[in-house]
């Protein structure tokens, strides 16, 4: 057992940052999806998140305990996507630097929110090894500490509280689903179940064209994936050093869906709970409806992850579900 | 004064049965939006409320407030929307039959709607003329009670609850915003200032391309509109005799909003909350944006009346916004 995961005793230590700076989202039900799934299901509505996604627990929980010394440093991230937000938006909570390198191809709309924190951004090429190449320079010329989006113990018990705060608001779960890309989520939810509920069996929900998770996890190495194409673009990342191992030993299961399932349930969930959420978060939704006999009658927690769509690509509006290769 | 009006004795009876049979709906905020209106934005979401709109909030105080004889006769209504899923599901609520009129083009979403609900469905032609004439011969068939959508005491009553609640939590507020179609929520907004908060001003929010609202304020008679164009498919209807002179009387104004206005409130809604609004949902934040010197500073309560969006129709991925004519 790797003594530097976070235990009980660091995960509430992490509650007590968390729930002063991060919103505590809403449980939402709903009669007619427990119907439709066999299931008592308990949706945590990450998308109502301070920058719309979980990636606010991680990035603040890293932020705030950082020490005096470090924190003078300032840090930096490479990242296209949620963290990049949630990291800036974080430093400035604690009125240090944010160094941002962020793909020259990034969409507008997070470039925007990204400077709006006053996060630093420095562009790149899109390939990952220039943006670890550019990020590296930064770290290089101001001495910033890098945060990873998930590979970090201190991001992993930051997303942990998500799981922490569904559990307190629903009572006993049999089951709880959290998607996996990079794996920060997931990880944090079994760290959550292993201390609060050691009886819940937490399961990852990913999709069939990045089955990574699935794949490490049935061959029990890490096997990384390289460019896949699934319309759910927060899980396209592969797990992490400090993450596989986590969901290896406490994950019931990986289980993937078909990008059909993912536009499915993520069109279900906008139209029968009002909810926008992105991809990401409804494969949670299609991995319930793909494997019915795991949830039959089962009370399942259910994480939301995030809600930055994209309003004008919808999955039921065109041809954005990729072709299955 | 016309004492038939419910006043204050007849709203918190009502609230005695709505609290036990209605979702309470959850009060929103958001920074970011307060920001780009300038003013302090408390936000209803009735979007979240079984049916998936305030509607259900009339038709179960009327369904609930009816003799065990007027009850026996069961309840009759023409809709092709909201308020024929209401009426059927509170129908459901007392164990009494329910025959509702569609027009045979309705959406068969709504269809299958009144369907689950039990609702007895009776198609008629796609005019007014043509609903009228089919409700009478059902009303002369079975005896059952009228229930109008909004000119009705008892559904004015039920939905004055929604501003109640809303400033329960929300705590005192400057002015209220709700959208009008038929006038039941604005004349029940203002029933509910009346009673439990005279200094708030109300205002009704209106698409220009179905003002009669407007129109009515201003010359002070009734002037209904037929057959307008807005993508506010909930608000195309006229004031009725009962809520005119409640609107007339209590509004501090009526404030319309162009069609580009209602798309682009939607749109922010949906972007920055998260939440699926309908177009007549969005005509109250559009208002805000376009008339902003009322609301400078304001705290301010907007009622999100409904969710029940076409999904595979919005207003920024294709032509669906009328020109203006």
């Amino acid at each position: 057992m790797n003594t530097d995961i976070p235990g009980r005793e660091q995960l509430l230590a992490g509650r007590s940052i968390i729930d002063l700076l991060v919103h505590r989202t809403p449980l939402h039900t709903s009669l007619s999806l427990d119907r439709l799934c066999g299931a008592r299901l308990f949706f945590k509505c990450e998308n109502f998140q301070k920058g719309g996604a979980f990636k606010f627990r991680g990035a603040t929980h890293a932020v705030m305990t950082l020490s005096a010394k470090e924190a003078a440093r300032g840090v930096a991230t490479h990242s296209s996507g949620n963290h990049a937000q949630a990291l800036a938006l974080a430093a400035r909570l604690r009125s240090i630097r944010a160094y941002i390198v962020m793909p020259e191809n990034a969409a507008t709309v997070k470039i925007r929110a990204v400077e709006a924190y006053g996060g630093r951004i420095r562009f790149c090429r899109p390939t990952l090894s220039d943006r670890e190449a550019t990020l590296a320079e930064v770290i290089e010329e101001t001495a910033a500490l890098e945060i990873h989006p998930y590979n970090d113990y201190r991001i992993i018990a930051g997303q942990a509280s998500a799981a922490a705060e569904l559990m307190e608001d629903s009572g006993p779960l049999d089951c709880l689903v959290a998607p996996v890309g990079g794996g920060g989520l997931l990880s944090g939810t079994i760290l959550s179940k292993n201390c609060f509920s050691p009886q819940t069996l937490v399961y990852g929900a990913e999709p069939e064209m990045a089955n990574d998770a699935w794949m490490s996890f049935q061959q029990k190495i890490l096997i990384p994936v390289s460019n896949p194409q699934t319309i759910a673009d927060g899980l396209r990342t592969s797990l992490g050093s400090l993450t596989f191992p986590i969901i290896l030993e406490g994950a019931a299961g990986i289980l993937t869906t078909s990008e059909e399932a993912i536009g499915k349930a993520m069109r279900l969930i906008w139209e029968r709970m009002k909810l926008v959420v992105e991809p990401s978060a409804a494969v949670t939704l299609a991995a319930v409806m793909e494997h019915p006999k795991v949830f039959a009658g089962k009370r399942t927690g259910i994480i939301l992850s995030g809600g930055n769509a994209d309003l004008s690509r919808l999955p039921w509006s065109s041809g954005d579900i990729p072709a299955k290769t």
